[in-house]
């Protein structure tokens, strides 16, 4: 037993994917000091998933002058991995709730600079762009993103502008034909884990405007302009996009991703294992470790532990799932290839309190589950 | 991996040692249909001891007619093991705390009954009897079971008596040439996990006297009690029990076990680990299943989980501890022999409510730790 990958979602609330990469690497080493690992903290799309995939994959860290939430200039990055090849953006860069900490108002802000980053990594000539949506301050339905790489809206007086969450109800047509060259021919994969669709009460103004500050009257007007996008879509793109589910994925921006960008929507954890080559990087391990904040029965629909465990299980490499919470609806993962599964709650006592010590008890489950491994003998 | 040795304390306020045993060997079952299972519940001394033993190694339960703790009649019961050389007798089972429920009174209780339970095995021909302290309602520092095997206790006046709590102060002599003689050459072994001395504020009166009614003026008139005790041993006797560690258990029962019954004080782990022939047991085991309540740096010393792991150690076959808490002091475990120590909280949530669904978490637990081990691959 020398070979382990680690590819470990985040714990919501106590430590990030890189942070649990970190770790589980250490306690590995203390048992097994000649260990050989490897690291693939899952990005989910939101904030840090461009160092995700920078640490999981090596590139480079690209900087660029875009568009903040409220059209001033700031400074955003994206990466380029695969030499090149491939560029990674995240739209909290630029478009992220904590930019507006104290000022949020999803009918004002933009992912203009979004789409300026997309069009920068085009420019520099990747072939491939993942966009990952999620903790966005936005609800613009990507149009400020669309309208960065060309797409022009008008209103009922024919005069173009820049739609805001407080102005889609104002779009009257939508003409994508200036969108830039740059972007023919480069495949956009967006990272998307939510199902909600672009309005009504599931839709994105309902369910995750309160969240970025909207008041009731707000979300209503927010839904108003989002089912006015979905027209114009229809009518000046012919595309329907009110039943996709994932169109609202952060404020809109996934029907805007599919609409302006031409973009597919998946599953975080999709894009991740597809992008490391995951089926190359576990071909000789022992032991695949995974893991999530909570595993139940939600999560055998395309979460990060399942998602790694279907990948893998031609591999026959075992995954072992060390997670927060177990509910033992979960059982059903081990129809779906999970080895077992391993709660780092070492005592009785709430999430309060056990939350300050998940470091320590993320190493001891770890360093125990290996020295256990390393103490048995399995005969076939 | 087939064989499987299961030897769990008992998880104080949730589950029974007997109980555990069932539940992981339905679990290892649903996992392994055709393994093979060898259950040994650990009995602690105290209440089920007795069953304990029968349903680690079968045997005959044998009931009695003996004095209750205020010396009524009463039905009480022992167990006769291995062919009928061995006899296993709990003191709850005529002393308990149970049987007085209501009126719990430690300067009146006996151990009257315990004596004759001891001297109904000898007469039955039990070669060795195993004596469990725990969960008595007593302070008589074992004089009422001395008492039932012939002892003397004459008063300042020279009257005999049987001393109780309450009259302990009042023995001026102790005469043990006229025990009955069944008991000769019959080695007599006490369960006693517990170290306090027989008196002062570290002892039995001081340390277990509340939880069997006595308040503070009880607790000081016990004491005096036990102070004299000791004294009348020293000079009629010729014992100092005085630092003995465990003269204090149940009452002073374990200072009496040793003076008026020539028994030996043995951690109850060690007791049961000999009695079953434990080297033998796991001879061939693949896995053995072990558990407490909590695990932590107390446990090195002594405690169940320890002194399985320390006597399986020559053999090479792995132990798992499956408990309820661990505290990461419990490391020291490793070096002791325990292969991997696995908590049964699957949530982050207090024992309060922890406790409500404990028996599915550790049939969850040893159930998923199964499923691993059968889904591993170790190398050499």
């Amino acid at each position: 037993m020398k070979n382990f990958v680690l590819i470990p979602d985040s714990f919501k609330g106590t430590m990030s994917s890189a942070q649990i990469c970190g770790i589980m690497s250490e306690s590995i080493l203390a048992v097994i000091p000649d260990a050989q690992i490897r690291q693939i903290p899952v990005a989910d799309g939101g904030e840090g998933s461009v160092d995700a995939f920078l640490q999981a994959l090596g590139g480079e860290r690209i900087n660029a002058k875009v568009q903040g939430p409220f059209g001033e200039e700031m400074d955003a990055f994206y990466a380029l991995i695969d030499g090149g090849e491939t560029a990674v953006v995240e739209m909290a860069a630029c478009a992220g709730l904590p930019l507006v900490e104290g000022r949020p108002d999803p009918t004002r802000t933009t992912t203009y600079g979004v789409g300026q980053l997309i069009l920068d990594a085009a420019r520099r000539g990747a072939k491939k762009i993942i966009a990952g949506l999620g903790g966005s301050a936005t609800n613009d339905g990507g149009c400020g993103a669309a309208a960065a790489i060309g797409t022009k809206f008008f209103d009922g007086a024919g005069e173009p502008f820049v739609p805001v969450g407080g102005t889609l109800s104002k779009i009257a047509r939508i003409d994508t034909s200036g969108n830039d060259a740059s972007l023919r021919g480069v495949e956009i994969i967006t990272m998307c884990d939510i199902d909600n669709p672009l309005h009504g009460t599931e839709g994105a103004a309902y369910i995750f405007g309160p969240q970025k500050g909207a008041d009731r009257a707000t979300v209503e007007l927010l839904d108003a302009g989002l089912v006015n996008l979905d027209e114009q879509m229809k009518s000046s793109l012919g595309l329907d996009i009110s039943t996709m589910r994932g169109a609202g994925a952060a404020g809109g921006m996934g029907a805007g991703m599919v609409a302006f960008f031409g973009a597919s929507l998946k599953m975080g954890i999709e894009v991740v294992l597809d992008t490391v080559k995951f089926e190359d990087v576990i071909a000789g391990a022992d032991l695949i470790l995974t893991g999530e904040g909570k595993i139940d029965g939600q999560s055998l629909r395309g979460k990060v532990v399942i998602g790694v465990a279907r990948r893998a299980r031609a591999s026959g490499v075992p995954v072992a799932a060390i997670v927060g919470d177990i509910d033992k609806t979960a059982k059903g993962a081990y129809a779906e290839g999970v080895a077992g599964i391993f709660s780092i709650n070492l005592l009785a006592e709430d999430f309060s309190r056990a939350k300050l010590h998940a470091r320590e008890d993320l190493a001891f489950t770890v360093e125990n589950l290996l020295r256990f491994i390393t103490r048995i003998r399995v005969r076939e």
